[in-house]
């Protein structure tokens, strides 16, 4: 019997009507005859709730003690919502039993607050299935080796199904959300953005680093590590939609490579207005520059993204990175004060106004050229490229963020994702 | 260093600034010397809240696989409370750390909603009390030998209370509540009804039996068995009071004789008219009429509490009992269907509207007379009474309804009861 994981996100659990609908669905899957397990998450706002209350408490300096009460408060909000779908699928005549993190248990390391999955138990759901309960599984939580519950972070219970789908080798996970799938590009920005029918991990990985919100990174990470076949798809249509049709649905993130489709040179155009660009000039040229610059910045606990090193005339360098939003001020701050008199460098100079667009995708590593027209389609749209940075699936460049839409709607054009997917 | 317990209700942990007023009051005690384990409830409404979703989602049939889930859901009202007030307690610079009842652990039965506990393990607790940590226990609940959730039933924060200090040894359990202590009556039916400084267990757990809400009467028979100490005291004072007077405060129920008091020999007056009285008229008077009744009556599951027997003229005898007011109906139907017939009994008949009104105190032990004494009375003020009941600490009589407030109020007089102690 085939052996599925549903995963349903707070929206999906936010009332009792609501709960009774997702219990709907999962039974039509039960009956159609695979082996379910569901993993929600809290009732939409509850999560806001529970941390509303406890940053009413909390004490001037957090602790790490601090940080284990506040997984245990809101490690709450998922136990409720499991209890309440196991109670929904009862009222529909299913055996059904709902198992907190620690009762699994999925053990994690220590990090409270984002914590990371180390292992799971998979015998006593085993056992429930084959008894033929369908099986609750709080997203979200889990159990450190003293006994404490800890939480893997917002969005934390994505990557406590595709764990738990992991764990017991499920045929598929698919992710119920308030989008039907993943997109060319965000709709907002271009309305002609079209669903994605397929995508693979590595893409999906580009994209989801690059700000679309599907899913939590870390979620595809585990996916990929763990060869999980993933499903987004929506948990707006009917519960009583086909179930043929309903396993066809949303976008397909799988480890395969789809021989029978003819992939899309590009994916999808991601983009990313949390970085800002932080430039240092006038370097002396000399052995160790990079090193004392990035160095002192790691040291500062900042995430570097794109780096960029171009030597000017006189033996002299400009150095030039992208940082998130939140530490710019800091960052600047820290080169200004420390780094700048020892380095003997002529100005930091930070900008806030600009924006990453990427285009995505996996065809990329077989087709040459893909980039140069990138850069053809922006030249062409007078917008000038401030970094470019590359991988194998994904070219990346930094310009100036009135330019944006503009560049995304281009590229999302030049590279043909503006018709449908035959 | 002593060790206390305190124990907070829903209404004192019914926001963040109460919560933090708590914790200030836990604190004063910490710092004053003592080794603190505090068992609060779930804030107000939360147990409500929580009970009125499962409510939408309950099956027709409600089976044990739910009253499972009732209970995985309700227990997250106190492990969030006791997060929060551990949080409020480190804000105020105290180590502290909370444990749900599956951590600690505190193991019960299997029986779900209304479980007992079994036994707890005080290792965990004694080492972070031995580290100097004040710590969270989450009342109302605990762990069964499948690894589920339980739960204690309404009011079982108390037990869990009490319970904890059975298991650790404490010196005082002190029950924080919104009420000052345990009176001689209820003060809204005698204004004059004075607090008592003290009270043995078999009076209390005679005044709980009847209706006084302040204590769940588990709570009390379990103090008794294991000689917990316990102090009923209200919330409500301010935190910053002085601690030796707050030690004194409210209403100490003791297992010790107190020799040095003289107890009054009537402690207090209580009533409860959640019974009702139902007869059977003129059954002929064989070996076996009373098993037959009873008999069928405890078949269907419903508590009798007074029972008598009045032999009649003709070889017929009366028989009448009390039942609680939702059993009375049911009662009633089954007796005449079911029991009537066989039995060749003339009637069947119920009274709803009566009460029971009993005098409790423990010097009634080496005192005669007090029952005659109430008896008089009551018939002084041409009261009838219609049924009477008694125990070695205890007299109680059924009358007829509208009767109540002046029974009480007579007798709360009578026995002394309207001067406050010495």
């Amino acid at each position: 019997m085939p052996l599925i994981v549903h995963k349903y996100g707070g929206t999906s659990m936010g009332s009792t009507e609501r709960i009774s609908n997702v219990a709907k669905r999962v039974a039509k899957w039960a009956r159609a005859g695979h082996q379910m397990v569901v993993v929600p998450s809290a009732m939409s706002g509850e999560t806001n709730r529970l941390l509303a209350l406890a940053k009413e408490l909390a004490p001037a300096r957090p602790t790490d003690a601090y940080s284990r009460e506040l997984d245990m408060l809101a490690a709450t909000g998922e136990q409720a919502s499991s209890a309440l779908l196991a109670m929904a699928l009862q009222a529909l005549g299913l055996e059904s039993v709902s198992y907190a993190g620690w009762q699994v248990p999925i053990r994690t390391n220590n990090a409270y607050t984002k914590a990371r999955i180390e292992s799971i138990d998979d015998k006593k759901v085993r056992a429930d299935l084959d008894a033929g309960r369908v099986v609750i599984v709080t997203g979200f939580q889990g159990l450190d080796d003293q006994g404490n519950i800890t939480t893997l972070g917002r969005g934390g219970s994505d990557t406590s199904a595709v764990a738990v789908a992991a764990a017991m080798k499920a045929d598929e996970c698919m992710i119920f959300t308030d989008v039907d799938g993943v997109y060319t590009t965000d709709p907002r920005v271009v309305p002609l953005a079209q669903r994605l029918k397929s995508l693979s991990f590595e893409e999906m990985l580009e994209m989801a680093s690059m700000g679309s919100k599907v899913l939590q990174i870390r979620s595809v990470e585990f996916a990929g590590k763990y060869k999980v076949k993933l499903r987004v798809l929506s948990s707006f249509t009917p519960w009583d939609i086909d179930i043929l049709e309903e396993a066809k649905s949303g976008t397909l993130i799988t480890f395969e490579e789809d021989e029978n489709m003819e992939q899309a040179i590009v994916s999808g155009i991601a983009f990313n207005r949390d970085e800002t660009k932080i430039s240092v000039l006038g370097v002396p040229d000399k052995p160790g520059a990079a090193y004392q610059i990035l160095g002192a910045v790691a040291d500062a606990n900042v995430e570097v993204d794109m780096i960029i090193q171009n030597l000017s005339k006189d033996g002299m360098a400009d150095f030039s990175f992208t940082v998130n939003h939140s530490d710019h001020a800091k960052t600047l701050d820290m080169l200004k004060t420390v780094v700048l008199p020892k380095l003997g460098a002529q100005a930091v100079v930070g900008d806030t106004n600009i924006c990453k667009v990427s285009i995505v995708g996996i065809g990329m590593r077989s087709h040459v050229g893909v980039a140069s027209t990138m850069f053809r389609v922006l030249s062409e749209e007078g917008i000038n490229i401030q970094m470019i940075s590359t991988s194998e699936i994904k070219t990346s460049v930094v310009i100036d963020e009135k330019y944006m839409e503009l560049a995304v709607k281009a590229l999302h054009k030049a590279f043909g994702l503006d018709q449908a997917p035959v």
